[in-house]
């Protein structure tokens, strides 16, 4: 059997996580790593490096491009120009410009007749899905989505740029009684803080304000002002220590009621509990990097979402082995 | 807009519970319940009632036939004879059989270019799709199925048939420490006995020998003699007030590692905890009807499962919305 040929452009967490969530399978091979940085400076696993300019040259050699770069500044150029070219797969996690990525992203797919699968992960991606098979299957009924125990990158980040910090990191935490809440299906309606915990782990340069730091903080809008909010100062040394993993995870609860006058209730849930969040979502992209290759096989080219993806299409094993084994 | 006309065939607690689940949506009716008792004996939520037979003749009337009978009889013959006539969607949950079931509804629903969406609920069906896509996702993992706490109809059936008893109820218990294993990622390997529990609440016809019937219980090959049970016996007063409901839910859990030597470990669980089963199950039956209805009008053909449907065709919802509201 030939093997399904992985390009992957940008060589970060995400990247590395592809190519050894490739190697976990049997059907798929990563024949091309592209960067924008010098390619001998690049360490893979295997893969051979080559310049980012270079890809446009390898259309003949790679059946799927998986696009590792960051959804602000990289992957609403990147997608739409690789969709010329090839297959690709994107994480793109901006949800509120979903709707204009389609487009950009679609327009080129279709144009070129290629398939590019967008916002593949987990949330967007299997949080999504596990949206989207429950109401439609439980409609009278309401969605809550929980994050972590989990770093969250963008926090850390903002919390970095703070004056008199050296490094930090942050830890969403879903409210575990809101959690249990939901579970008892008494449909409630919550506020950002009561849903999820803010938990933050600082190290301040020598001589610096901590209660300054610390107010800053639990008062930044949007990121900290609507949660309650801990801080901690550590050293650097513990920071490494202790919080040097990327752990992530979360919960897609729907409860919703069925009956004559809605008298039986159901709870569908659905969790993640990663020690790595990029490489789990590596996993995701590389899943749907098969079905990439088997859409565009049958002609279905454009932009998808993991909506729009045939659950089989994801797996190494034919119809009848699913039928067998699996159902 | 035009509605989803839906054909009901039986009309047990699933046919009930479909009635209901279509009138919880704003795109389907019931415009026909068919059923092999007399019409006239049968009293729906609204819904008019035909004898079985006249069904083929409602061919231009309805876009959908739901199939409600059973796996063990009723399905084998009828899910290959509607398919003739109708886009049809059952719920044969024989797992052994799935691949005969597939060849004879396969071949009359391509011939007569219908669409039939076969074991649809949630085992098989909504746990079958999480098998498939954390298993694509983490092929270095393991997954664990655990059913309950849950009436088990056919284990509460098998009781009733001992000399001796009046009426039964039997519910299947999953071992809370086991499911906690697998959680911590040990990725343990089960025995039966291990991963379930059985509860039976029996009510003794008068004079009959409780020891002897217990002990038959105990015994029973394939249904009982692999786990742990325990016999409780009880009037029919007790059982029809507090064992009347049809309650169940269970696990599925891929529990999978990631890395270049496997280092980092991943949960992926999804549950279910159910009121009643028959509703939920019915719930998800006019899902994948409406989905039938979407694949039919794409002319895509023949015998599919949950595998084969894009996750999109379930819900009511424009591809646009989908994308804006749920991804």
């Amino acid at each position: 059997m030939e093997k399904i040929r992985i390009g992957i452009v940008g060589y970060g967490n995400l990247g590395r996580g592809v190519e050894l969530a490739v190697a976990q399978t049997k059907d798929m091979t990563v024949d091309a790593v592209f960067s924008r940085r010098a390619p001998e400076t690049i360490k893979t696993f295997g893969a051979p490096v080559y310049s980012i300019d270079e890809a446009i040259n390898k259309q003949d050699d790679l059946d799927v491009l998986i696009l590792c770069g960051g959804s602000a500044n990289d992957l609403p150029q990147q997608t739409p120009y690789f969709a010329q070219y090839f297959n690709v797969v994107d994480s793109f996690d901006t949800h509120a410009k979903i709707p204009e990525h389609f487009q950009a992203v679609e327009e080129q797919a279709k144009k070129h007749q290629k398939v590019a699968i967008f916002s593949v992960g987990w949330d967007p991606g299997l949080f999504s899905l596990n949206r989207l098979y429950s109401s439609a299957i439980l409609p009278d009924g309401d969605d809550y989505t929980f994050w972590g125990k989990g770093v969250s990158q963008g926090h850390s980040d903002a919390i970095r740029r703070i004056e008199g910090v050296q490094d930090a990191r942050q830890y969403t935490i879903p409210v575990e009684s809101a959690i249990e809440a939901v579970r008892r299906g008494e449909r409630p309606t919550f506020t950002s803080r009561e849903k999820h915990l803010r938990e933050c782990f600082v190290v301040a340069k020598e001589g610096a304000d901590k209660a300054k730091i610390e107010q800053t903080i639990k008062t930044m809008p949007n990121y900290f002002d609507e949660y309650d909010t801990t801080v901690h100062f550590i050293s650097q040394e513990e920071l490494n220590e202790k919080h040097s993993g990327i752990p992530h995870g979360g919960f897609v609860i729907r409860s919703g009621n069925t009956g004559k006058a809605g008298e039986n209730h159901h709870i569908m849930e659905y969790s993640l509990k990663l020690d790595s969040n990029p490489e789990f979502t590596a996993s995701v992209l590389v899943a749907y990097a098969r079905a990439a290759y088997k859409m565009a096989q049958i002609r279905h080219y454009g932009a998808k979402t993991v909506f729009d993806i045939p659950p089989a299409m994801l797996s190494p094993k034919s119809g009848e082995e699913l039928r067998k084994e699996l159902l």
